[in-house]
């Protein structure tokens, strides 16, 4: 373990393990690029740059191993005029986010839910190796 | 359990636990409190209003039971002139938040840490009813 | 004029006048609220906590004398489960920001508009004492 | 014109002219990428695609001609471990916005200033064609 994580660690409670802190990480950064990235003006053309961006920036978050971005074009308006374009919200945002620390990897997801009407975050799948 | 609650269940990995879960709701709301809230301009007789709508707001959350901010009002400028004003950001805010999912509750925590200069954010308790 | 405004006047051309100071120094502040604000979790109980708080912080943004923000609760979710709630977006705000610089004062605006599908930014009415 | 142009000219003032459409609408473009994208991690190697996003997700914002983003490197931090990232912040990030409205550009930008140890929006030019 890098020496300055047992400096953060100190302030971790001492019956937190190491599947507790993956899925802490994971879902610390589910809620941070919902609530940094919507609003941002998208027009189709410009979705593998967001996507992209949103990956890099986002996966240098503490043990964040891959970050997965999906932005729904169909969703997107046409940019015919000046005033035709959207901005990004949580019901055209995938996301799939890795998390991993010690020996737990944890999947993460948000999607759109049509049931429920909302953009729902949840836990794909937590493995040890 | 709430009748939406079974549907949103099923988009989770079945060996999920009321732990797994419960710090996973913690952390998407330390997450979002830190990059929907940074940012905003800021002066001392202004804290009690933030504080409230940052707990107030940021509660409505999934399994979000209480929230306690703190806004450090030692390193916000005087407001002297015009230009004299901060803007909220990680090293200024202290953050509590307890989430409960089932019979465990967590207590999640966010501060400024000297020695990582860093606004760490940790797991400092889970408790099983 | 403050001293620490002689400062600020010299990053600006010597052709821009008070009209034009008070016209930019409104609009930065409607930029601002959309792209700082949208995305708060949000119910109909909170809206004038929510309401104040946009209002009081952000006429601490330099030139702004006044502003008046208003959440259209008849397009908010009800809250009866807990996936059931709305975040902020443009085409729930309406907000009115009142700026002065010198002898000019600018009432500017943002709404919603259904013709457009676009929550437009305006200035309303540009007035010199 | 536009035909989708005259719509939102019915929301203006008879006495807004080209040139104060054009400044304002520059000015929005200013307070939103400060408000929308500070907060962001940021590392000296991701610098070039997070520029490339903010100029051109910002410029589809209705009559902005260019968008020339700075993000200065010697203040952010060197990744050496974990927790060793920065998030953008008005200090470390530089703008030129150039607006167009009818035959009237403007020239807008953010800069920090270390005399009023402020990131200070100002107007450089307005030019008639």
């Amino acid at each position: 373990m890098e020496k300055i994580e047992e400096i953060a660690k100190q302030y971790f409670g001492t019956e937190v393990t190491a599947r507790d802190r993956a899925i802490f990480e994971g879902a610390i950064t589910l809620g941070a690029i919902f609530h940094q990235f919507t609003g941002i003006p998208i027009i189709k053309s410009l979705i593998p740059l967001l996507k992209e961006t949103i990956e890099k920036t986002m996966a240098i978050q503490p043990f964040i191993k891959q970050i997965n971005v999906k932005i729904n074009d169909q969703s997107l308006r046409n940019y015919e005029h000046t005033y035709d374009y959207s901005v990004l919200s949580g019901n055209t945002l995938e996301l799939e986010v890795i998390s991993q620390y010690g020996d737990i990897t944890v999947h993460l997801g948000m999607k759109y839910i049509a049931e429920l009407d909302f953009p729902l975050m949840f836990i794909k799948k937590i493995e040890k190796k």
